[in-house]
């Protein structure tokens, strides 16, 4: 059967195993080849291909519900439920969304992106069916990186107690364990290639005295793995004291036990977890030797898995970690956070030079900003990198824990902005929202590479919580414009102008620029300000440029955002506020390139220019057609 | 030895027994006294005396570290470290805090409010001394409620494997046990006079053949004991399978009991947690009996207990449950979720009528939102009532689970604006902020309890998701202001007026009518128009009164909330903006009765009339000293 013919999971009902290898090879091809082209989450696809199957098979998915944890995990499951033909427009402007989406599929019931809600959510499932009289299954597939999210404990300890019938699938892919973690690491290589149950709990029970004592950057699998083993050794453990019942460990990749299974736990009366060893990038070499790498990946040529094109600049990331490299250098205090992401944020590198310091707490970006905050009351200096849209978790840490306190904390939000392609899960627009009502914070945001270096380097003075935005595509402007020296509350006039300025900020001053250049070809002279404090605003320029027409530029919603701020100081002041606010709507934006995204929103260089002519040229110069 | 003589902890540490005792009888007067006339919370105080006694005899507070979980039980520790002579001003305006402050005394090393903060906060003060190469020990006092908080789960974790020494104190103070049990309540209640380890151990492990079925209210304590009653039996469970090192469980009252296991732990080199149990009210006998009513109090009469001024209006909450309750019993897709405060909230009363459909989650204020999220996928329609300053803790889920996928959930956000005598953590003065950015979102504020009732009538018709925000204090204005319709979007023109506009939301209507008749008095003619809906503005009235100078009026920091959204409309329909913003300023607000924290701000009627003089009166009448 090919791959293109499956219409729905009831044309994979019948097949023969054969038949059913053979699926699982051509959908391992259709990932690769399709995920070289477009960029997107590919070693955890390639892990669950047989657990997807199975899955279809065991269940009915008309009925039954399915609720992926983040979700990044769902290209198979797209592909087996209507959406081959559509499948090469993944993660485009229009095209098929990288993560579970109900406007897609009435197959996809609740949508994921962040990690740890899908037991909360298919627990609420759960309850909708008892308290509607039905009989489906509600099945939640979660990593075992999203268990160290305190959501997922919270809704475990719920679920566990409801008495209500929920399956949990715990697909373990290994994807916090070191590569060379000793005895119980190469035992837990044993497990992946049993058969059965029983053999399983004899190995793991005798391998246990085995176990050596070994050092921290191991903790998360010898921590998760410690419960696993207890579980199977004494018959509880983690998920059995939260009430649940523990099927497992089981071959993620033998499709036939997975469906005995399946089948056993769909009928069990209540609460249940199978626990399902995958391996990450299944399939496909390269991203079985490095599952990191490939875990989200741009496009990159399936021979060699080499990236196709890098990019032009170092990341925001890159440099922050060299800078706070140096400072930690300099100050024994200086410590880092991370929740879970080393690599994403940067963070690995000052592991590298700064083993003992970098800290990393697992998904749990509320404990990473409270135990900061407890760092710095303790008199270190934490720095705590998370993705500006993961920062949301951490709202109430960041008012009570931190800012209430005046803590020494400095937050380094990375993807701010349009991320592109991940969509509207993992867009970083509502930091803004979020940082500028809490009083005391001060809230940056780098014009460029260079600029980020300045403000690193200052934070080192800063007494009070910082936060500083950039987002995941880096710019240099050090060659028109030199980095020359950051003030916290005095922005940079970049351009000169008497025409009109444009208030820009972060990702914004770039195509302010750009702006200024099409604007000054038409005549006019526009003030181009770098607006790299948010909070304080620099009040003292912003009087004085207040005598001429004001347009404000942020990749941010307008509610709550830049412009807003810049507004309510004008209007306080009774200064004219200004012309045309630029920046996000007020809905979700979706998928797609930054640059498609940008031009969707009418904030391309040339949209903006055209506004900002529009309201300007009748003053400026006189309107022939008048 | 008097209570009053304590100037600090140094003074304690040469008693006797006998004196201890009496110590405790007095610290037990002194809470009472003072709580009787200023309310605050009562029971968890009279619950730890003993506990708190045995810390600070057994640590030295001057280099060791004390953080107390959600802080309300820190009254006897306020009294041991020099603040007696202050107590008297418990929660009023400029005095003693209800909460540890770090601005009252070095013997609060960090501020709490929340719950589940101190394991991660006490990690990070643990992890400083580390790496500063310090010694002192770090000790987190922690309530078994907020252990169901998933914070408390991600610190635990991290904890756990952090080989760090770090000392948790359980507080367990049957909090979230119902009255009637059955045997295993029964037997806990053994084990509270039991002297050691090892005749406990014993005891559970006979008790547990006779736990018997039961039912669902019971949950939350069936399920922490079941982990608690594993981890004698087998020595691990919980928290040894999360690393920790287990001691107990440890009569609370039992002072020399506690000191002997304390001083145990203190040099245990690792993580440990201490099982103490404690009676809620202790010594107090009408605390004893009703320990929820004695959790947070008003000023009450020694004698009965009985509060000794009731509120005039029946609270928002006890409206919004009466008119749930009217909703439900029409519409059975009707389901209420709160996170372990169905007292708070009101929800208790749709508990009475609706059993099957309330769903208290514990101190989880994520899952509960997703857990909705997904209920609403499910089919259901639920109301989520948490408290505005917690909802803080659930701003991805509302941003990520709720408002991505449109689901109809319905927020009802108690005690927004200021809450009075709890203070600075817990105003709820951020929830605009979190909510007006957030696109597809309904947030509402009702200006009395007659508002209110419409309101939830008509969010059986609400298609999205809905916030409606309403404070500690209600109020009702019905005999001067008929409460006829509630239409969202459409706002109330209160009263008519051509001079100038006051725009105001929720509790500030009130004070608005107040200002419209002061100015009245001084010949000015102010329009009152009651901003019922904050997300979408009324755009039409807001163009149409846009001609007069308008203020805008709301119980919110200024930053993202109500007048900012209504600049940012104005400013880009180029109509005039408002002349004051009226609001919170951008400082964490303290302690004191609502009243007198208005008049602080200057929010107080005759205040922010002046100043509307002050702006008005050249433009309205000629002024004769010009």
């Amino acid at each position: 059967m090919l791959l293109e013919d499956v219409r729905s999971p009831q044309d994979i009902q019948d097949l023969s195993a054969d038949e059913l290898n053979d699926l699982a090879g051509q959908i391992r091809e259709t990932l690769v080849t399709t995920v070289s082209r477009r960029g997107g989450h590919l070693a955890s696809n390639l892990g669950v291909v047989e657990l997807t199957l199975a899955l279809h098979r065991v269940f009915d998915m008309r009925e039954d519900q399915l609720v992926f944890d983040v979700g990044h995990q769902s290209y198979v499951h797209k592909l087996l439920t209507g959406r081959y033909w559509r499948f090469q427009s993944l993660r485009t402007f229009g095209g098929i969304s990288g993560f579970p989406k109900r406007s897609e599929s009435p197959y996809d019931v609740f949508e994921t992106g962040h990690a740890s809600t899908a037991i909360s959510a298919a627990l609420g499932l759960a309850r909708a069916r008892d308290l509607q009289g039905k009989k489906h299954s509600v099945i939640a597939v979660v990593g075992d990186g999203a268990l160290t999210g305190g959501l997922c404990y919270e809704a475990l300890n719920d679920a566990g107690s409801a008495n209500t019938r929920l399956l949990v699938i715990l697909n373990d892919n290994e994807m916090s364990i070191a590569p060379n973690v000793g005895a119980l690491s190469s035992h837990l290589t044993d497990l992946r290639v049993s058969k059965g149950w029983n053999s399983t709990k004899r190995k793991v029970k005798s391998g246990l005295q085995r176990v050596p004592v070994v050092g921290k950057p191991l903790y998360k699998f010898i921590h998760l793995s410690k419960s696993y083993l207890k579980s199977l050794i004494v018959d509880e453990g983690f998920f059995t004291s939260l009430g649940f019942h523990y099927f497992g460990p089981i071959d993620g990749h033998n499709r036939e036990q997975l469906e005995r299974t399946l089948k056993l736990a769909k009928n069990f009366d209540g609460p249940a977890v199978i626990h399902v060893l995958t391996q990450k990038g299944h399939g496909y070499d390269k991203a079985e030797e490095q599952p990191e790498r490939f875990h989200g990946t741009p496009p990159f040529y399936v021979e060699t898995g080499d990236p196709r094109e890098a990019s032009p600049y170092p990341a925001y990331g890159k440099i922050m970690a060299e800078e706070l490299n140096i400072l930690a250098d300099q100050d024994p205090k200086i410590v880092a956070v991370t929740a879970a992401m080393p690599q994403g944020t940067g963070l690995d590198a000052f592991g590298a030079a700064h083993p003992n310091r970098l800290f990393d707490v697992g998904i749990a970006e509320e404990h990473a900003v409270t135990m900061a905050a407890g760092m710095a009351a303790g008199g270190l200096k934490p720095y705590v990198a998370i993705y500006a849209t993961f920062f949301q978790r951490a709202f109430d840490q960041l008012v009570h824990d931190v800012a209430m306190q005046k803590l020494p904390v400095v937050f380094l939000l990375d993807r701010a902005g349009l991320v592109g392609e991940d969509g509207a899960t993992h867009h970083g627009v509502f930091d803004l929202a979020q940082t500028l009502p809490v009083p005391g914070l001060t809230v940056l945001a780098p014009r460029d590479i260079g600029e980020l270096r300045l403000m690193m380097c200052w934070t080192k003075e800063a007494a009070g919580p910082v936060v500083i935005r950039y987002g995941r595509k880096s710019f240099d402007m050090n060659e028109r414009f030199p980095n020359r020296k950051f003030v916290p509350g005095h922005w940079e006039v970049l351009l000169p102008g008497a025409d009109c300025c444009l208030l820009a900020t972060g990702s914004m001053v770039r195509e302010a620029v750009t702006v200024h250049d099409i604007l000054e070809e038409e005549g006019i002279a526009a003030a181009v300000v770098n607006c790299s404090t948010l909070k304080p605003l620099d009040e003292t320029l912003l009087r004085a440029f207040a005598d001429r027409p004001l347009f404000t530029m942020e990749e941010h919603v307008l509610t709550g955002g830049f412009g807003s701020a810049v507004n309510n100081f004008l209007v306080a002041e009774e200064l004219s506020a200004p012309k045309i606010a630029f920046g996000l709507p007020d809905t979700f934006v979706q998928h797609g390139s930054r640059g498609r995204l940008l031009r969707f929103l009418g904030l391309m260089p040339e949209q903006m220019a055209n506004r900002i002519l529009a309201v300007l040229k009748p003053s400026i110069k006189e309107n022939p057609d008048e």
